[in-house]
Parts: structure tokens; C-alpha cells; sequence
């Protein structure tokens, strides 16, 4: 028999689950309604609306056929009912009903519904400072937002922003500030790095050094403590350490769950918010699903629940809602948390965990980073990329990878490929013998993945000792002290500028010399090797051992890995 | 105790097992021994320093730190002896010796060894034709073929170019040839298309066209009968079917692994060549391993012995090797044979099986390809990626995965990511709910590897009847029989040119009027159904199916596949 379909929420999640469920079965009824007056939009691309990338808002709501997708698309190509400027104000179970009023009317209806599907997403995290409701303070969430900001960026009105948050969207609008309007773009973060607990301190600080060769500035550690104006528009934001101009601030503190809703009609929510589900996407009641920004999955690693707001998640979450529907039993197992970032001409991307998180989450956890060329290092567009494999010593378990580089494709290549293995348990073992198609265009003989896998697995052996370059720099700067003996084992041409510009600090025996030059290097000091990117000065580690030597380090990516960090010798 | 390792061939597998080997136990003695005067070289690079990507040869064989890896490297780096210009002759194993013979001197020696590691690799294959040793007849193998080939190149010497071979190599020096030296250049293959095997028929087609686009020639279902010169330079190549001028020649007919050597020691070695070797990479003796290009392995999805001689297996297998030699019980599982190769501004890539290679191991396969946006559509550098997935009917295995598209590094980044679930034996209910990493400027928010998962879905459940652009093509080239009512479910300005080129024959109902324009649709015909990428004609074929019409198809990829497959409407 046909049955009627209620959605609440008409971004994402729930014009897909609609949609699919309207193709499996045609003649049954589907009636979704939104509070806003606009839906199906890509929200996520938004900071390239305000870049100027996407030309115009109506982009990020039209097909790939260039229909917008209306109230009307939705009839006329899906026969699917839309009601705009609804809000659904309760869920009654036992009748199987939603309470509906039209936001502007104040209008109110009932709905009956063989199946409900919750879709109501989140909303941006206010900080609830005072002044954060002047004019030019911004989130970023709806195509409203968008052209509001957009528009006083083309008005000439924007000289400086300041931006709340260094997570993705942070980032992303920093960019979009900065890259296309050459704005005064300033970031505060109340943690100490971008994309904090993603990615490793020392990854971040590629990024923000990347970042700020762009004209970006950060400030760490310091929470917004207010937020200035005059006449009701935005001048200032007051940190806890400082006042920067602000002709806008985009807060970018993340999202908070919608799911009041489904709480007050008593399924199962989590207590900071968020509508649990079971691996078919179920809520508590088993006549509704629910799914998008406003659901709580399983982290595939960790196996605790999970909050992952992404267009992605919703749109795969929508199809397995839409088949379960229609009578299926399609599940859909979790998330590792999968992410990739644009900043400027490079690219952060990860899954799984982070070493911090791996830490928190109860795991005996190590990492390791590796900075390598990206593709055959005599081809002529290789560049380096970094990665880090982060590992659970006692199982080899590869809990997350995080990378960073210049081609986004290919960062975000490998970070998907080992992405894949993660929930079946992945190994270093696995991720050492990685199949990757290997032409010199596109990946090393040995590809980076590979020797990623390698390194951890010579880290785990005791026969490669590595530091990132955080490690060497707390060294370095206590250099004074002369514990430590900074041997740079690449030839003396390489060497010799550093040398120069430290005298008695910088040393170096080129790593195929060093058999013959034992007499150079002292036995009574920690021998801290460095070279390009840590192939040599790991070579040079397993001389110094076979030699005797009891206290010898390796920088990990060596130069390039410093270089990347900010650090010049 | 010290062991003492002997390896035969220092191309790739030999110095990575030696290397390994030496830095797990440095006090060992290592004797690497090769017949060429050249070792540790990148032969995969060949077709880029032929185009002059890469500018000098000696680039192919140095470290990513621009040291030669000559001898004397390897001595002073690596502590192991090469000897070059020497052959091994014969391998004793009761005595544990192999003999060796200078091939300039003549002069013979035993050396004796605890374990051997064969890495003898493979040699192109010659065809065995009348003309094949004229001068400016080449073989892409070694730097010394490279260097021979590019000089004449840069002499002026060459205007036209004949190569035998439409597989990588063949591809790949085609390439080399008309975009950087703007020869005139022609492909002969004995099969019907380029990649034979590897691809689809539809997807070579594809290639094909755009390498035809930049003035590269084929011909197909062609043997060349023999080479023709003057003065014994080459000038001519004919084959079955017509003569052509050729300045120079490139064999690129494959390799034939080099195993007479293990053959003639009593090793258990493959009818058609190729030693064999456990998952430990050891051969039928076990003091004797084997790896790289001279070896078989096994296919991760037929279980099938396996000849993939890539350099990256090579490398991946030596480390293997060079693990076991130290005592240890590291395992090489085998491969699904990934491979890519770059043709102009476009790659293609691949793993695991092809359907007709799936039909021919005994596979009960269909494959779907579909054309999407590789990232966000509304994100300004997306363009269109072609995809194929191949799946076993019974149990929705997926077998194989091929792709084809402008941004290489993104194609290849989602052929590595589906073939790290191949050897998992995942079902397209995997790929469907495979987590990618979303952002507008790598993804879409329903990547286009769920939609193809989706795709197969939907194919196997019977709501999504399609064909790929050579299916159309039949048809459409019978068009004038008139059975078939080729219906373009795009809006009317975008099907309004092709319905003005074929009066009569192309007619049009955007997809959003067809529940109220059915009158125009006949029901005597089969309808065939076309748009964009396949999205509308797929909805529109559930309208359709709904409204009672049993005889609908559409054509998966749409106008954007034909494009590429070369046609015109």
C-alpha cells in the first residue's frame, strides 16, 4: 500500500532520502518540509561563493544539470510535496503525527505520517558574547549568510575580518578573505594550532606557516571576550589578549546538532546534543529514521558515538534511509572521519585519528611523519607532501593518517586509499604494501604511502629513532647547552650555508663518509642527524650504531619537513 | 654469524632486497652482480625523458638527492659490492655458487653464497620480424635504448614514428613523440583497442579519442609483417593492411620475464616464464628468492599466477625479500595489478579485472560506467571523470575498477582507494557507502565512486537499465529502421541542436514533463533514453516504467560519454 513519507529538513539528508525513496517506490506519497525558503542547498560551498569561485548563490542550489531545485524541481522532476517556512513544533508517536507551523503565517497544521524522517541538521555554535548580534557578524551555514557577507565584500566595505575558529570552516573562509580580496584576514583560536585534535601540532604548523607566508595571521590560546561596533555595525573584537579591527567576524566555532525535536518527542538523544541511530539509521522509534548533521553515528575506530557533520555523510545516510523505506535493510557502519581542506596552494587532509585523539581515546599510541615527493622525484611536477601514520604500538593497528601537500588530489588520494583499510583493521604491515598503480606522473616506485608504512615499521624495530620537526626545534633552540651534536649528513654543498651561519653548532660528514670520519663525531653527546627528507640521516643512524654510538636521532623529513614547519637553520 | 647474499640484477628488486637486507644485519657481506655497465635505474622513466620532461638520463638512476646510485655509491653508502658487466651463468645450488662471467673480459669466477635473491628481470619482446635489428628500431628498456632514441630525436632525424603496442609503454612513448616533438606518430595493436585487457572496449574508445584529438594515428586488428630500410636505417613498417613511414621504431609488445637462469638451476619456473615464488618471495629452494619483473606472483582476485612487472611491485617485493634474508617471515600476498598511465591531459587507471578479463577467469561479471563531475559541480576546476566498475552478478563482488579523466591525480586517487577493498572481496554495498573525504574542491558530496556502487545497485535490481556508448552506438547507427524512439529527456535548448541535425530521429521530453507529455511517447518502440550523465534519463526511466512502457533503456554517461567516446548527434 502507499505510504506517506513525512521528512522535517530539506537540506540534505533529506531531500536524498525523499529522492531515493520516491524512485524505489513511485506511487507512494512524500511530503518534506523545511523551516527555511530555501533547501537543497551545498552549504559547503559557501566559502567559495564569498571567494568569488562560485559566481553565483544559486549555484550551490541548482543540479548538475542547472535546474535550481525548488519547491517546483521537487514536484514537477521527483514528485515529491515541499513545504517551505515550516517548522515542525512536535512529533506526536502515538499517532503517528507531526505538528507543523508556517514560520511566517504563524499557520498551523498536522501531518500524519507512515514513516518520519528527522533531518533537521545543526546549527552554528554561538559563543554568546556580548555584541555578536551587530551587523557584520557572520556563521556560516545558510545561503543567507552567504550573500549577506559576500555582499559587503563587493560593496568595498571589508578591510579587515577577523575569523573565530581555525577548523575547516575557518580556514576556508580565511582563505576566501584573503586569497581573492586581499582582506586584513586574522584568525583566533582559543587552542594552540589549526584544526585542532585532526591533525598532529607539528601538521598544523605547516599549515599556519603556509598560511601566514599568504598574509594570514593567527592568534592562539585566546578566546574572544567580546565584540565591538558603532551604529550597530562591527569595528572591533576584544580577545583575551588583545583588540583586532573588524569590519566582519565569521564565527566558525563549529555546529551544534538540531535535535530538540526528536528529544521533546522522547526518542533517544545524546546528551550534548544529537539523535542517536542504529547502523540502518533508525532512531529509538522504529517508524523513524534520522540522519545529516542532527545524528550521532558510530567512529568506526574508537567505537564510540560520533558526531560528523558533512554534506557526505548526509547524502549517503539519505540513500540508505530511502531504501529503508521502502521496506530494506540497508545499513550504513559508521564513520573514520575522513576530511581534506583547501589552504591556498596546499591541502590538509585525514581520517581516523590524530595522535592526541588516539591518546584521549585510550589507545598506546605513536606516530610517525614523513615528508617524501609526491610523485617520481625526476618527474618534473613532483613536489613534497607529508604524511603521518599514527599506530597502536602494541598491535601495529593504523588508527588514523593525516597529510599535507601541494596537490590536493593526490594528498587526498592517499589520505581515501588507507582510508579505505581502516576499519578492517589495517596494519603497518598492510599500509607498507599498499598496492598503488605506480607510473612516474603520479607516484614513486616506493610510494609515499608505502614508505610511511616502512618508517613506522622501523620506528616500531628501535632501528629508526625519529623526531618531528617540534622535537628538533626543542633541541635546537637549547642548542646552547651543547648536549646534542647537530650532524647534517647531506654533502657539504648542502651543508655548508647552514654551517656558516652556525658556527660550532652545525656539523657534517656526508652520510656515504661517515665509516671514515667516526673521529669527527663525538661518542659523549646525543648525534642529532639531519638531511633532505630523513632517508640519509636514517642510513646515517644505522652507521652510528653499528659503530657504537648509544645516543643517535634522526630528524623525520628532515630539511624539507623544517622548512615546511617555519624553522630556518 | 655474517652471511654472505648474492644478488643477480641491480635494477630494481636486487638493490632494495640488498639495501634492506644491509641495514637490517650491517655486518653482512652483499655481492650485487648485473650484465649492463648501468644499475638502479628508473626504465619506467624512459618515455619522460624521451619527451624531454625529464632533461638528462643520468636524472632515471640517482637518488631523490641527486647522488648517481653508480657503484661506488652503493660501496660507500650501502657497503655492498657490484659488479658490473657481469653475468651470471649458471647457479650451483648443492655447492651454494654462482658462476659468473665478465661480458667484456670473458673472464669467469664463482662466487659462493648463503642465500641468493634472483632479480633478473624481464626483456622487451621481440617480434621476430624481417627489418627488427635496422638502426632506429628501439625497444624502451634501459637508459642506453633512452638515450639512443632521444638523440635522434634531437637531431632533427625523426618525422614520423611508427610503435607497435597500444599497452602503457606504447601509450606513453606516443605521447612523447607528438606533443613534445610534434612527430607524426602512429600506434599499431594487434587487438581492437589501446590498453587491451585492461580497459573496456568503451573506455579505450574514449582514450583513443582524445589521444586522436592530438594527432596521435592508430590502426587496429593490424600485425606488422615486417620493417623495411635503407643503408639499414629504418624507413618503413608494413603491416597486414598498409605500409607506413617510420624515421623510427618502438617495439612495445610487452616483456618477457628473464628465468632461464632459475630454470636451468632445477627452480620451479612458469611454462611461459616467470619464477615462481611463495608469499615469502622464495622460490622452490629455499636459500633461493626471486621478485621483480622475473617473477610470478599471485592475482589477489582470480588466485591466479600473476605477471606484473611494474617497478613498483619490485620495490615493495625486495623489501620483502631483503626482511627474509635477515631471518624474518615478511609476505607478499600478491596483487590486483593497479596500474595508470598518463595520455596527454588525460589518465587512465585501473585494478583488478576488466569484464572481459572477468568473463574469461570464469566470472559471472557485468560492469557499469558512468560520467560525473569529479568534484563539487559548482567548484570551478571540476570536470568530467568516466568510471567502470566491475562486478560478479551472484555475490555483487566487486572485481575490478577502471577510470578515465582530465585531472590524472584525482582519477588515480580513486582507483587506489577501490583497490585497497579488493583483496577484502567487497561487495558494491561497499563502494556505495565508501567514505571519501568531502570538500567542494575534491568531492561531491555523493562521490562519484558511491555513485557508481549506487549505479550497480540499481542496475542489478532492474531499475536502472542501461548501456554504455557502445551499446548506443549500435543502436543509433540503425537508427533508420525505426524501432527505437530516441528520446533526449534534457531541457528543450540543450536538445534542440541534435533534434535539428536528425529531423525525425531525436526527439524531446524533458524529464520534469514527462508524467504530462506520455501522449508524445510512443509505446510500440523501445524508448532509448539520453541527457546529461545518465542522472535524468535514469529518472526518467522509473517515470516511464511507472506509466506502464516495458521496453526503456538509457544511456549511462549520457551526451558527456558519447563526447568522449568520439560521437556526434
Amino acid at each position: 500500500m502507499a505510504q506517506h513519507v513525512v521528512v522535517i529538513g530539506g537540506v540534505a539528508l533529506g531531500p536524498k532520502a525523499a529522492c531515493r525513496f520516491k524512485r524505489l517506490e513511485p506511487g507512494s506519497r512524500v511530503t518534506m518540509i523545511d523551516q527555511s525558503d530555501v533547501i537543497s542547498y551545498g552549504g559547503c560551498g559557501i566559502p567559495y561563493y564569498v571567494s568569488g569561485d562560485v559566481s553565483d548563490e544559486v549555484q550551490l542550489r541548482t543540479t548538475s544539470f542547472h535546474m535550481e531545485r525548488s519547491p517546483e524541481f521537487f514536484k514537477a522532476v521527483k514528485d515529491i510535496d515541499v513545504r517551505t517556512l515550516t517548522r515542525a513544533t512536535s512529533i506526536d508517536r502515538d499517532r503517528k503525527q507531526v505538528h507543523i507551523r508556517n514560520v511566517v503565517t504563524g499557520e498551523t497544521d498536522v501531518l500524519d505520517y507512515d514513516k518520519l524522517v528527522i533531518a533537521t541538521g545543526a546549527t552554528p555554535r554561538k559563543l554568546g558574547l556580548p555584541g555578536e548580534d551587530l551587523d557584520g557578524v557572520s556563521y556560516v551555514s545558510t545561503p543567507h549568510d552567504a550573500v549577506r557577507i559576500r555582499e559587503r565584500v563587493t560593496r568595498g566595505e571589508v578591510g579587515s575580518a577577523v575569523i573565530v575558529g581555525a577548523g575547516f570552516i575557518g580556514l576556508e573562509m580565511a582563505e576566501a578573505f584573503a586569497d581573492m580580496w586581499g582582506i586584513d584576514t586574522t584568525v583566533v583560536e582559543i587552542t594552540g594550532q589549526i584544526m585542532p585534535r585532526l591533525v598532529s601540532p607539528a601538521m598544523a604548523q605547516m599549515g599556519q606557516h603556509h598560511m601566514e607566508e599568504q598574509g594570514v595571521q593567527f592568534h592562539f590560546g585566546e578566546t574572544v571576550e567580546r565584540i565591538e561596533g558603532e551604529d550597530g555595525k562591527v569595528t572591533r573584537v576584544v580577545t583575551s589578549k588583545r583588540t583586532l579591527d573588524a569590519d566582519v567576524v565569521i564565527i566558525a566555532a563549529g555546529v551544534v546538532p538540531s535535535s530538540d525535536l526528536a528529544r521533546e518527542a522522547g526518542l533517544n538523544v545524546h546528551d550534548r546534543g544529537g539523535v542517536f541511530v542504529d547502523e540502518h539509521m533508525r532512531t529509538s522509534d522504529p517508524d523513524i529514521y534520522a540522519g545529516g548533521d542532527c545524528a550521532i553515528i558510530r567512529h568506526l575506530i574508537t567505537d564510540k558515538p560520533f558526531f560528523l557533520p558533512l554534506g557526505s555523510m548526509a547524502n549517503r545516510q539519505g540513500r540508505v534511509i530511502g531504501n529503508n523505506l521502502a521496506g530494506e535493510n540497508a545499513t550504513f557502519d559508521g564513520a573514520t572521519g575522513s576530511f581534506v581542506v583547501k589552504m591556498f596552494e596546499t591541502s590538509m587532509a585525514g581520517s581516523g585519528l590524530s595522535l592526541d585523539a588516539a591518546k584521549d581515546a585510550g589507545f598506546d599510541a605513536f606516530s610517525v611523519l614523513l615528508t617524501q615527493m609526491d610523485r617520481a622525484h625526476f618527474y618534473p611536477t613532483k613536489d613534497l607532501m607529508t604524511l603521518e601514520l599514527v599506530v597502536e604500538k602494541p598491535t601495529r593497528r593504523v588508527l588514523g593518517i593525516q597529510g599535507f601537500g601541494t596537490s590536493g588530489d593526490a594528498t587526498v588520494g592517499r589520505i581515501n586509499a588507507v582510508a579505505a583499510l581502516l576499519k578492517f583493521h589495517a596494519t603497518i604491515d598492510d599500509i607498507a604494501n599498499m598496492e598503488f598503480a605506480y607510473s612516474p606522473p603520479f607516484a614513486s616506485a616506493m610510494d609515499i604511502v608505502n614508505t610511511l608504512g616502512n618508517l613506522a615499521d622501523n620506528v616500531l624495530r628501535g632501528i629508526n629513532r625519529g623526531m618531528g620537526p617540534d622535537g628538533f626545534v626543542e633541541l635546537w633552540n637549547n642548542r646552547d647547552a651543547d648536549d646534542c651534536f647537530f650532524l647534517d649528513c647531506r654533502e657539504l654543498p648542502n651543508a655548508e650555508p647552514c654551517m656558516e651561519r652556525n658556527p660550532g653548532r652545525w656539523h657534517n660528514v656526508p652520510q656515504g663518509e661517515i665509516y671514515q670520519r667516526l673521529d669527527e663525531i663525538p661518542r659523549d653527546k646525543r648525534i642529532v642527524l639531519v638531511c633532505n627528507t630523513g632517508a640519509r640521516s636514517y642510513e646515517a643512524q644505522i652507521m652510528l650504531d653499528a659503530s657504537g654510538y648509544d645516543d643517535v636521532v634522526n630528524v623525520q623529513g628532515g630539511m624539507a619537513a623544517l622548512k615546511k614547519y617555519g624553522v630556518e637553520i
